[in-house]
């Protein structure tokens, strides 16, 4: 337990951000992430940025309240638009997600970088964290994977348009909605976190260490983007390799899966969906929920109690 | 005004920091400040780090409670012990004030780079902007100048342990003991800002702009930091020429003011001191409680109504 009775969450744990109790009314949940150009047009950078940035207050159960934006931009060689594009595009999404942007720090940089210290209120009594699954749990995600393999595709030029759109489109879509779905399951959703850099498997790792169960995923349940399965082997970026090395899982399917789709698996996300343990007993509500808000959720999977490893692909 | 009314100071004015409204108790103060290092020894430049993005929160009148850490590294070249080392200077700086770190985020980057967002908590009727400094107000400076010029002999390597090491002294020193002392005196101050990149200059004219007043600073009784003017013929950063040539002032001292003195109003600085206008009546209230609390804080001059230009030298 933290010395200081008001930090409920810190950079300790593995949780998306940290919780500090305000001396009245909610908690603050407050996090921070910023990353170099994904895409070519800066709007679209400016707003996956924002999007990325405030998933983990909504990975935590909390409503975002303000920013600070933070970027580094070349002196030179830099066409002056761009700057302000990105700054639109983030600006554009924080008003979205009803989110104020109070500050910011901008340094030059050789690499162009943008992101967000973000801040939200949070019910300490009802702080989503890793910790918390339990076994007959089902699993969620409420966003297709696949943004590493596209990007990296998108670098080298390789990436189709209609491939690109509907990646850009999944990156730009707050976890507002998704997180809604569960605060309207209260008592039921009892592990929460955001895939980002480690991949599906390795923040569902995360959550099982937490949690102290296994977690089985189904391989073939996981919602892909568009074009992911067919570009991942020629797009494989540096952090899938990492993230395959790092995370070790079972292999327990009947047939033989796919290894692009394990590669996938493995796949650094950006701006990625939520990933729920709810309740056995609440899933078709958790299913109504999420399709009520268009969510594109998918089941992949379920909580068992720990047997030798973590991640159990079955 | 914002038409969100929970906003009460965000990124259109020129203040130090942002301010919101939570739903109950104080009000949030919000800044985020990182740059490349600025001294050889990384503890020490997290020290810097950390007090100078405390300072924006101290110079609104706010208390800061927690913070997010920002860094870049090179991802090869750096001794290993540097990063750590780095860290660990900010997070001895934080918890002398009290301060908890509650996540951050650390990326690659070929130069390296450091520093904070913080939160801190704030009476939103006792907000000290730039704004408010009234005709016969007398301002104080809590620290000497200088630290531009110091660290660019530095990093040339022309300057003496001893300079360094009291302009070390001078920026790892919290802004906690001048914003206690100016806490000392309710409704007598009536603006302040901290004294950063811009020079003190700069921030005198920002400060003087805000409150539509012009601002009179007597030259000889600014402190400077020990050797600061033996230097900066030869080490003119390159922020103190913009500076010069940004913000205009007009020179109306009896004699001829040394030139090198005039530059140093110009010098950026990291982690500055505060420069406060108080009331002519609270004037020696003032300087017990900075004596008190061991503030080496100087009166540097005084409030005039506005005349032709923002401040006069004089």
């Amino acid at each position: 337990m933290h010395p200081d009775p008001r930090v409920l969450v810190d950079y300790r744990t593995s949780d998306d951000a940290g919780v500090y109790r305000w001396e009245a009314g909610p908690a603050l949940v407050q996090t921070v992430d910023f990353f170099t150009p994904i895409v070519d047009d800066p709007y679209v950078y400016g707003q996956i940025a924002a999007a990325n940035a405030l998933s983990d207050v909504y990975a935590m159960g909390g409503r975002p309240l303000t920013a600070l934006a933070i970027a580094g931009f070349p002196a030179e060689g830099l066409e002056e638009h761009v700057m302000a594009d990105v700054f639109r595009g983030g600006l554009a999404k924080l008003r979205e997600a009803g989110v104020t942007l109070l500050g910011g720090h901008t340094v030059r940089d050789n690499e162009m970088k943008f992101g967000y210290a973000v801040t939200g209120a949070i019910d300490p009594a009802r702080v989503l964290s890793n910790a918390g699954a339990r076994p007959g749990d089902v699993l969620f995600l409420t966003k297709p994977i696949g943004t590493g393999v596209v990007g990296t595709a998108i670098k080298f030029e390789r990436a189709p348009r209609a491939v690109i759109d509907a990646a850009v489109e999944s990156m730009v879509t707050l976890n507002q909605a998704a997180a809604d779905a569960l605060a309207a399951l209260p008592g039921e959703v009892h592990a929460c976190t955001d895939v980002t850099g480690f991949g599906l498997i390795g923040h569902a790792t995360e959550m099982a260490a937490a949690s102290q169960v296994s977690i089985v995923i189904n391989p073939a349940a996981v919602p892909l983007l568009p074009g992911a399965l067919d570009l991942v082997e020629e797009n494989r970026a540096g952090g899938m390799k990492t993230n395959e090395a790092y995370f070790p899982t079972a292999l327990r399917t009947a047939g033989a899966a796919d290894p692009a789709r394990l590669w996938l698996l493995h796949d650094p996300q950006t701006s990625g969906g939520l990933l729920a343990a709810v309740a056995a007993d609440a899933v078709d509500r958790a299913a109504r929920a999420f399709a009520e808000r268009h969510v594109p959720a998918a089941r992949i999977g379920r909580v068992e109690s720990f047997s030798d490893v973590r991640i159990i692909l079955r």
